[in-house]
């Protein structure tokens, strides 16, 4: 057992393909015969330039960015975005927030510091258990953007339509949710995930920005945190986070060899369509998330009492699961089920869901 | 040649002990008999609290960090920080700053955005080849804190001495010679650095805090860049960079195994002194910097000429050794001798550059 992998269905750091782990284990003291591990590499070598040019054309094509967009590799989490993106795209003093979990809120307080932030729709009072509809949203035509976060890990929702914002640029929280799918990468004005979940390990964020919404920075906007800047070094104006960026270089590669993301998007698809129909089956188990805004990333669901979600996650462990316990703020249990997690990984959750209802469904 | 490791030199991100690449290619699809990657691992798992705490507690331990202070792993680089450390610290609103190369002048540039900055002292006119006595030094009484650059890279010189400032904080960059060396942290207000040099990979920086300077960040300050914050949560705010401090620990461990510091120290000079004894020795070569200041981590030199200077780097390639150009602003050779530069690497690059007088000696 000490040798074998488990099923890890951690909301992130999450399970990375095991074609990667070996990868970067295999290159680890010496990369491609350069004598040295890339964690060793000066940042301003060719051959580390190499690992970031390519990471960046990889993620261009893998998600067809147009040229009109700069792809940025940054430090500090999406956290340090939640302060980055008012600082940098409150040219005229507005924004609308949409407030569909933890982390759209947390991004929506911190934006308050900088202006006049309104929320544009919450589902608050239903515990974050859908999304806002088109109709719902109160969005003002000249606020600087409007903000969102398409995938909410702690809830289990994902929102299943980009809204129509009369040409307010989107700004999406998209930290769970990238390359799970195909998206149109026009319809935002600035997309950003940390890498820790669907692109790599923690320590790297990606930030897409259209380039018309740079240069218009609050004054005593931190360098670091000046899209402008890092837009105009290329992500290198200090030294970037080297290593995680090279993981995330191999994650994209081996997005590439699965087909690209209609494929992910299709096995993702099947992946939670297994889990979901069972859940929809079960009078044992219930489903968190409406049914029309179910995330396919962030399964989330209960048993009929704590006690036995106790028991389920405890159980869950010695059948070689990881992390199935729901996140504090809500409880219950919760599977990430993210591009690295093979369909595998589900059917064996679903068969120990299985035996587990017809052990303790009678209680 | 392929498989073989080589001398690299590079002034950071740098060379890193071969004992700990190969645990960490040894742990990297399965961490102890976790069954996961410390890549995969949920920053709030268990298994992941031990590695961050273990790390801090060794960190701790080498540097005799005393009680009063807090450690923090924060993202983004020095360059991060030349931002939050004005943003946290300037409470009255003025610090005074010495400059003593380019990143101290980054830092004194960035600050100027929040407060009433004055240069206490500079070398610039000397093209920073040494360090400012402590008589050159003009500082007030009522700064919030005196910053310098312990240790500058680019141009090979080090402070030498603490200096005394009437009870102001010392806040110091100490990105290129932490560990390097036994310090009094008690001397210091706040002491920081990138790993990316004596401790680790880039993307964890840490920040060495005395509490009294805490919870006085002006307003606008990010919450990623709030000290308070991230030392009330131990660095758990959000995700941390969960493996570059993972190989910050391996780092601490083997510099556990070395000796601990006074060993390490007594090693970096005595492969300094190799070195510099030789630079002396020689009418071929020219150090950079001056005598009493000459840094124990970058060894700044040149050959009598810029197409010689060009030959030694390209012919140092040749003979199993990385990096040895010199930084763009100052041209000549530059060789970076960190914690995990063996003695050996050292005495090849002597022996190297001798024949290379011999053959050249003569043009």
């Amino acid at each position: 057992m000490a040798d074998k992998r488990i099923f890890n269905f951690s909301a992130g750091p999450s399970m990375l393909p095991e074609e990667v782990l070996r990868t970067a284990s295999e290159q680890m003291l010496n990369y491609k015969g350069s004598g040295m591990s890339v964690m060793e590499m000066s940042h301003r070598s060719s051959a580390y330039d190499q690992i970031i040019k390519e990471a960046q054309r990889r993620l261009r094509a893998l998600l067809q960015i147009p040229d009109n967009y700069k792809v940025l590799f940054l430090q500090g989490g999406a956290s340090t975005q939640f302060s980055a993106i008012p600082m940098n795209l409150l040219r005229s003093g507005s924004a609308d927030y949409v407030i569909t979990g933890h982390f759209a809120n947390l991004a929506y307080k911190e934006a308050t510091k900088y202006g006049a932030i309104q929320v544009a729709g919450s589902t608050q009072e239903e515990n974050f258990s859908r999304i806002p509809t088109q109709e719902e949203l109160q969005l003002r035509k000249d606020a600087d953007y409007v903000y969102l976060c398409s995938n909410n890990t702690i809830y289990g929702t994902q929102w299943k339509y980009v809204p129509q914002t009369q040409g307010v640029p989107i700004v999406a929280d998209m930290s769970s949710d990238i390359l799970s799918r195909t998206i149109d990468v026009s319809q935002y004005g600035l997309i950003f995930a940390g890498a820790q979940k669907n692109m790599g390990i923690a320590g790297v964020t990606v930030v897409i920005v259209r380039e018309d919404l740079l240069g218009f920075q609050l004054a005593g906007t931190p360098t670091m945190l000046n899209y402008q800047i890092m837009a105009d070094k290329d992500s290198m104006y200090n030294t970037p986070p080297t290593y995680a960026i090279y993981i995330l270089g191999l994650v994209l590669e081996w997005i590439e060899r699965q087909g690209g993301l209609e494929a992910i998007e299709a096995r993702n698809e099947r992946k939670a369509k297994l889990l979901y129909d069972y859940l929809d089956s079960s009078t044992f188990y219930q489903a968190a998330a409406q049914k029309q805004d179910r995330s396919l990333m962030n399964v989330t669901f209960c048993t009929p009492s704590k006690e036995l979600d106790a028991l389920f996650v405890s159980e869950s462990i010695k059948a070689g699961m990881s992390n199935l316990k729901g996140h504090r703020a809500v409880g219950g249990i919760r599977a990430s089920i993210y591009n690295a997690m093979p369909m595998e990984g589900v059917e064996h959750l679903v068969a120990f869901m299985k035996a587990f209802e017809a052990t303790n469904g009678g209680r």
